[in-house]
């Protein structure tokens, strides 16, 4: 019977060399079948997974094939089966940028040739036949590499057929020699390139500490200045952070102007919101005269460094009414056909002192696009390797996809954090389009159930590509439960926050316990959004010294660095969270057992995870109190009991010794 | 500052319409990120969900895009917004074809613009300025389509930002008009077209019983022919069957020819095993002269047909050494440099009555693939449409990807049967690239936890590719279990086929509960693939009422012809194993209790799922017993107890009938 017409070429859907003869699938990590990169660190391994398989009983061989994005050539990895035809490998990250990789697989016919012929020997069967394969295998491998040509006059000087001459082939030191150099059979290649983007260190472990600058004067009459920012460096150093990050930096519109506490008129003397960015001194490329010139500015970045802090600024596309832009762009706004321009809203809510780009407009894409991209590189120019970003759900997702991609190619150490509150498929893709750290749920995450189920939510395919810093407060979140909770609920607060995330920060006053509302609201009272405060650093009852300590522990132990590492431990007391935080390889391992409840004393009885160092139930490990520093004690025993008092412990931080072994 | 020589034209990476603006992902059904179809029957309603969302408060709207493969145009299907961004719609599969499908989704700037105005209306705001904008909007939307003119000229009419234009504008018969017409904002389209294969409903619905035509004399000293054959075709009509199974009917070679009970040696008048397919009289697409001729092939399928039973055959890729296939395209073959030809083995194991095609041969691509695929037709011109394929897995996967698309090509309706017993993976990617039936593990799990654990793997993602037969036994599979039984593990077995599978099996004999093995191994004694047997069809203790019973029971209740939905029962006894086969709209419900243990009573309390009918536990509910006809019964309340004796009642199988709402 011929083909009928509709039949297909069968030129169009094979090759004729066999490719995908040897099945690659379901290779791990993928995410979204390959189109969203997956996150990891520059120095980390990669691991690599796959199913790989193919009909009959040849042995198969397999690599990762990877390079870095400014690569031109593949390099290689070998990868090892494990069991149940799935193989792994692993390759090492040794840059901050992106990296592609894939797999490779054939089927190995010299290795099939000598297992085949070894089995049938061993059975005790005529190989003649199977001899002179071998040796016709070995000519096709010698074509292909001159260095076989010694083996081949070895296997040649023996007799045709004899054992001789196969003892000769499959010789050990040849097999491997002609393995190398023949030919891959039904090389078969995985169809997609994956990405990982190794980011630096500090995408996922950072200590971030948020001020006004505007207050640094401490005096509310007078507007804080970039010196008086630099003479807090010691203060914000002290407490151990290595990020202090600002919210924005430029000149405040007048048109629209909120006053304090978001009151719609401004009074005379009022600052206005931080927000309103944009006025007759600039835009956002510009700095708000009162703080300082351009060269402040450098002077701060440099005397930062010099504290171990660096600068993270503010990155918020909306517009005052008075941003220059308005009149030298207004292609870039959204004016209705009355000639108004449409300000911020959601209705029936309006935000009067500002005004939204509209990235689709004829006329501003793609000049406002680059545009918005300069702003950045101006900053990154300036050294700012850090932009916190305003909002950007309200923005397209492909501009930041653009934008970020764009940046990084220049700056790859530019890192963008997600200031996102909104659906969780939103969070989750700012992270997919590149975001490489995220704000979080974490101050509406209180209880033991809330925080085990979202750590571990967190810890699971989510962590492939977004990463949390769990900030305690921020100038937009005055915490509900904090509003009650006293002291102990700052201690307990930025206890997990610093030991759950490998990013963790919080904005000036928390340190300070201060809480007092809006009342009502999840707002500060007298928010310095809209005024300049002065505090009394030294207030009774702050917890820099407990802030302190967290962050010390954080630098000295790898386990509190990471978010993905959390460990939950069986604790009979629905208000006692305890987790152990621990690194793989079980070098270093926190313990960390905390009262949720702010006022009352709890005691619990709670497991120490010996079998993690495979420890019997009943052994004793030797422990260190990260709090308060002393000789190490032992613990008797998986079950321990404690007593957590708000007063006095509301938290308890261990970091266990495993004997060596 | 100007953009770095390194930076990319955004032009390269967006489209200035906003393309992916509306994010579109985790779409469902998608496997393998679109790599692999999924199956569903002609007749099917297919849901697909997608996540869909977009910045800002904008309304969106979304549809299901599709068509069948040979129809040019995009068929549409609205979708609807369920919760936390996640869409949903559905379309029917009206044929038996391939069907593309993929998502569009859109910002509705019309939509969004009467909720916001609304909105400010309700609250009291002055919207002279979006009247405007309205009145805009629906120009733009007329100049688009004529039939708004009415409706523009109805807006225009009144006084310009009046109430009543306002009125006119948002009045609903309007807004729907305005809506369909106007442009679809930042129109995204996902960026897969997903494929979905509707097959024929016997790809999952149907009962097999396979037979050797050679033992149909009844005779063991006469080969049967096709005639013999027609003879019994009231007897498999008889027990309900509707696909009729024969293994390999072509000529059979002489050389290497095995004995009976596999032995190396053929004595004189020994007929050979099937599967050594090939001699003088011909190869694939020959009938073994001592069946009949083609005509007589011809007539059996007529007649088979008349019985309501399609014929499946086997088609089984080896040859045997006498196949005319070895002379006339030596190129297809397998030769060692001493021209010996390779037979087919697993080292040490030979198979020395069959050699295999090499489908990579130089010369054998793509000749032999043509040469097979046309067998297929060849046979499928003769009014076959189901291929039983002989192990598939020893074959490369490309070959069967192109084979089964292009024979559905031309024959959609055609069927292929994996006939793997394989490792897992195996036996997911054959039904992956296109196998739409499959063998399966049913008849090695056979305790409680293997088939509960088994039933619920293919009923999950497995499912959507994999379609099981769950054969009770195959004329290389006498199951141990079975051999010392007794009938009532006959019963049990095909009780357990036939109503967790849409697709079941059985090889001739098991309805005579036939079990004598090959000492100690999972062979038949005296096995038709080596030999002519003859069987007394009336044996005393066979089981053709049961069959009779299961295969009408399956016709009946629709809730036995699909294999994902066993919803399995709490029962207290661990030999035994209860569950429901349901029906989604709740119209039909089965429930089946097994007596595991072949040899002893077994007394257990089990539950019947009132819950799934909205019944409280104490409810009663009308029962019919499938197996004893006669009136319903009536149960009372969720916990019932039964006694299961292997001598009387091994199995109940009851369907349920709610209370009509």
């Amino acid at each position: 019977m011929n083909a009928r017409p509709t039949l297909t070429s069968i030129e169009e859907m094979l090759e004729p060399d066999g490719t995908g003869r040897v099945v690659i699938e379901n290779v791990w990590p993928e995410l979204d079948g390959g189109r969203t990169p997956v996150k990891r660190l520059a120095g980390d391994e990669v691991e690599v997974w796959a199913d790989i398989f193919s009909d009959g009983h040849d042995i198969l061989r397999a690599e990762i094939i990877f390079r870095a994005e400014d690569e031109p050539d593949w390099r290689r990895a070998p990868m090892t089966f494990l069991d149940n035809d799935r193989w792994k490998g692993s390759f090492k990250l040794e840059r901050n940028i992106r990296y592609l990789y894939t797999v490779e697989a054939w089927r190995d016919v010299w290795g099939s040739w000598v297992n085949e012929v070894q089995k049938k020997k061993a059975a005790g069967q005529i190989v003649t036949s199977e001899i002179a394969e071998g040796v016709a295998l070995l000519e096709k491998a010698s074509e292909r590499n001159d260095s076989l040509a010694s083996v081949l006059g070895e296997v040649q000087a023996q007799e045709t057929g004899s054992d001789e001459q196969l003892g000769a082939l499959i010789d050990p030191f040849h097999v491997k020699a002609v393995q190398d150099a023949a030919q891959r059979g039904n090389l078969s290649r995985y169809d997609r390139e994956l990405v990982v983007i190794a980011d630096r260190t500090a995408a996922r472990f950072s200590s971030w500490y948020e001020l006004f600058p505007r207050s640094m004067s401490d005096d509310p009459a007078r507007h804080g200045t970039f010196d008086d920012v630099i003479k807090k460096l010691p203060y914000v150093q002290g407490m151990g952070f290595d990020v202090l990050y600002f919210p924005p930096i430029h000149p405040i519109g007048m048109k629209n102007r909120k006053g304090r506490n978001n009151s719609l008129k401004a009074e005379r003397g009022d600052v206005g919101s931080v927000y309103a960015i944009g006025s007759d001194a600039g835009g956002h490329d510009a700095i708000h005269p009162d703080l300082g010139t351009i060269e402040d500015f450098r002077r701060l970045v440099t005397a930062a460094k010099q504290h171990g802090l660096e600068i993270a600024l503010d990155f918020a596309i909306q517009c005052s009414p008075d941003h220059p832009w308005i009149k030298e762009h207004p292609e870039w706004f959204d004016w209705r056909p009355d000639g108004t321009l449409k300000y911020a809203e959601n209705p029936p809510k309006k935000y009067e002192d500002i005004v939204n780009v509209d990235f689709y407009n004829r006329g501003a894409f793609p000049s406002l696009w680059y545009a918005l991209r300069d702003v950045v590189l101006f900053w990154a120019n300036e050294g700012v390797r850090i932009f916190r970003v305003d909002n950007p759900h309200t923005k397209p997702l492909p501009f930041w996809k653009w934008l970020i991609r764009e940046v990084n190619r220049t700056y790859p150490d530019v890192i963008f954090l997600a200031e996102a509150f909104t659906r969780p498929k939103m969070m989750r893709a700012l992270a997919k389009i590149g975001f490489q750290q995220s704000y979080t749920y974490f101050t509406w995450r209180n209880t033991k159930a809330e925080l085990t189920s979202y750590v571990t939510e967190l810890a699971g395919d989510l962590g492939e590509v977004y990463r949390p810093n769990f900030f305690v407060n921020t100038p937009d979140i005055n915490p509900i439960p904090l509003q009650t909770a006293g002291r102990a609920g700052f201690i307990v607060r930025s206890t997990l926050a610093a030991t759950l995330s490998g990013a963790w920060g919080l904005y000036s006053g928390f340190e300070l316990c201060e809480a007092k509302p809006l009342p009502g609201k999840e707002e500060y009272l007298d928010s310095e959004k809209y005024e300049i405060r002065a505090w009394d650093w030294d207030r009774p009852g702050n917890i820099r010294s407990h802030i302190t300590a967290l962050n010390k522990m954080r630098r000295d132990n790898a386990a509190l660095q990471d978010f993905r590492n959390a460990l939950f431990l069986n604790a009979w007391n629905d208000n006692v969270l305890a987790y152990a935080k621990l690194m793989p390889e079980r070098d270093n391992c926190v313990v960390v057992i905390v009262n949720l409840d702010p006022h009352n004393r709890q005691d619990t009885s709670f497991e120490i995870p010996l079998w993690e160092f495979g420890l019997p139930d009943h052994a004793t490990i030797e422990a260190q109190d990260l709090l308060r520093p002393g000789s190490p004690f032992t613990l008797h025993g998986k079950v321990q009991t404690v007593a957590l008092d708000p007063a006095t412990n509301p938290v308890l931080i261990w970091r266990l010794i495993p004997p060596r072994p």
